[in-house]
């Protein structure tokens, strides 16, 4: 059984080993940009100042909090409830609390973005009924609605009530002899009311950069409210650096985005201290690359889709095709589906979409696709690229490379 | 169950339908390269003349068989007797024979490389006792021999008896009362005799090229015995292009080569064919891409190994190393053995080998290391590669990054 403690990457004394001092229960109040000082507040309030000659800042991100009765106002529901939102260690813990103390039968998830997935398979394999409610027209709305209905379909059947285009209104207390501790109201696009009765609640609809303290500095946020930074993770003030869930993410063919991620944080956060100790490194810049498994499958993207093709100022194409993750003679071959989106005029590709199995190895072909678009490869020449085969893991054109051909052929023959 | 016919991409009907008119039982026998003729006899020995105005060879390999006493010489031992040497569909619709009619309890495989290891891993789940031998030092000698003896140690898990650095110097017929039919004799690289009793035989020690028919119309051959062809898989005669097994194979890193390999052959006829018509494609290279799967795990390379690097001038270092194949704290992780070379003086990434699990998407990371190749990328940069994440799937640093982050800390700090 693993335990909360494995999630760290390395313990206090490996950290404090190294040179570095970790300040913990210390809350960052003010950047002094002109003094070169950060003011900051210990456990019990103490004020103390903290000179630097470099300051990365990494405050992260925060969680969404949407409009919904019974979430906002007065005096919200909340964790102690069994209401809760998702996104740091403390709400997880808090969460483990409600599971452990309240034996919930029943949980009701906000939301069927990565984070929503991930809980409903998890809580479900606990052995709670799951219901899961998204406001957008499918499941998964970071890929395109014909595999975000796989991801639906997987969850179906697994035994999770999904309802799409259907958003949350009202969140209140059951009345005593209820089946559920809380009635969640919601309404159907078509209009049609919607209640389910449940014992557990999670809103996860996505989470916003944490950028006051910088911001309070003078630093220069974007539209979406990230600190602006260059390649090099510099912002605008003189020698403070950031990085992670609270700046903007360059992306390599749309430019200046927000892609809260943990891989390009880590990726930031490595060239933010390279540079602060006089490096010039830059960030390559992120793909939005992503997977998340949904039960017995995946799903995965990385670069763009039609319509965000279309808005980068592309004329895309985007098919869709399907293919075996390995030679269906050997035992145990399943179907890989994938969306290759490319540009009509360069040829160029765009984005790969992809739903398949867990073991169809998703997550390394969307990088192989990642590989290709970082490169600006265009659509045909993906087969020129000697990819691994043997027929129990593969094909001589790897699913990939079949679907980049289909994509051709439908490009020359429409 | 598969059928035989399901290794078929295409019925008969499905080619003749697209316009081919395919010529079965038929072999061709000269190239007159003048009249732009074939000559070619059908299966009651019917010779004919067929006209051509492109000619594509593609005849493929034959299999090596080694000077081993009992297999050459007058009255070899054969299919007929249980010894078998394993390439072609007729090949193996003998080796079912023998494995249908004579039931044997147990088998010899003379080599341990790609298609060694795959009738190991058959045969064993299929029953017999397994035998391999290996004449050179380690299991899989196309990758490291650290890697290699993974390969051993899995395979020796599943009952295979792996003698390695040993020769076979003769097979033959066991006298009546042996427990196999066959005595196999060898003699180990200390020079000590060691014999297996078995009763059935598989020698697969690779291929050479079946050149004979393009080199009598005058085809120049490589030292290997390849045809000579272009990029664009033109050979040296007029109108003649060549493809597969039976050419050299453009080497991205090394320039001519001979890697018989199934995409390789899958691209090159691509090729061949697109410019018989009159097209100008050439085919980008090889990096001698590679994976096979051994029972529960899967071993891979692509492009140069330390020795091969040094041999195209480069100044390699190479770095073994090990991550998770995702994050451990989700069940059911398990660790990838990394071998990565790179150039010294440019920093480029030249070379990686991967041993993992099965389920460890090795096949498709060496393609991500693959792709990385083909642009010329340095080790360094492949943290720069935005690579998808899931704790299930994934790490933050994908197990090839962390391995090329642990290479570029050798390079610097030895």
């Amino acid at each position: 059984m693993p335990l909360w403690q494995d999630l760290a990457h390395r313990t206090v004394a490996e950290l404090e080993a190294s040179g570095i001092r970790l300040r913990l229960d210390t809350v960052a109040r003010r950047i002094d940009v002109e003094r070169r000082e950060l003011l900051v507040t210990d456990a019990v309030g103490g004020e103390e100042t903290i000179g630097y000659e470099k300051l990365v800042v990494g405050t992260g991100a925060v969680s969404v909090r949407p409009r919904i009765d019974g979430l906002t106002g007065p005096d919200p529901l909340g964790p102690t409830d069994g209401v809760h939102l998702l996104h740091s260690m403390a709400d997880t813990f808090a969460i483990m609390r409600t599971l452990e103390e309240r034996s919930p039968a029943s949980a009701l998830i906000v939301g069927a973005g990565y984070i929503g997935l991930e809980m409903a398979d998890a809580l479900t394999l606990r052995g709670l009924s799951v219901t899961q409610v998204e406001q957008l027209p499918e499941a998964l709305p970071t890929v395109d609605p014909g595999l975000g209905a796989r991801v639906r379909a997987e969850l179906e059947r697994h035994g999770v009530d999904v309802l799409t285009g259907t958003a949350v209104t009202r969140i209140r207390q059951a009345d005593s002899g209820s089946a559920g501790r809380f009635i969640v109201e919601a309404v159907a696009v078509d209009g049609a009311a919607v209640s389910r009765s449940v014992d557990l609640v999670l809103v996860v609809v996505g989470v916003r950069p944490n950028s006051e303290l910088a911001a309070a500095a003078g630093a220069t946020l974007s539209p979406t409210g990230a600190i602006t930074v260059d390649r090099q993770m510099r912002t605008n003030l003189p020698d403070v650096f950031a990085a992670g869930d609270c700046v903007v993410t360059h992306h390599r063919l749309l430019g200046d985005s927000y892609l809260p991620l943990g891989t390009t944080a880590h990726k930031q956060g490595r060239i933010a201290g390279e540079n602060a100790l006089g490096g010039t490194r830059e960030f390559a810049g992120s793909l939005g690359t992503q997977v998340v498994k949904i039960f017995d499958q995946a799903a995965a993207r990385t670069g763009l889709r039609d319509h965000e093709a279309v808005t980068a100022g592309f004329e895309p194409l985007t098919v869709e095709s399907e293919a075996d993750d390995h030679k269906a003679y050997y035992p145990g071959s399943h179907r890989i589906h994938t969306r290759v989106t490319g540009d009509r005029t360069s040829g160029r590709l765009l984005g790969v979409q992809l739903f398949g199995h867990r073991h169809s190895e998703i997550a390394k072909r969307i990088d192989v696709a990642a590989s290709a678009i970082f490169h600006a490869m265009t659509v045909d020449a993906i087969s020129d690229l000697d990819l691994s085969y043997t027929p129990p893991l593969g094909s001589p054109w790897d699913a990939i490379q079949a679907a980049a051909q289909t994509w051709s052929q439908k490009l020359t023959r429409p």
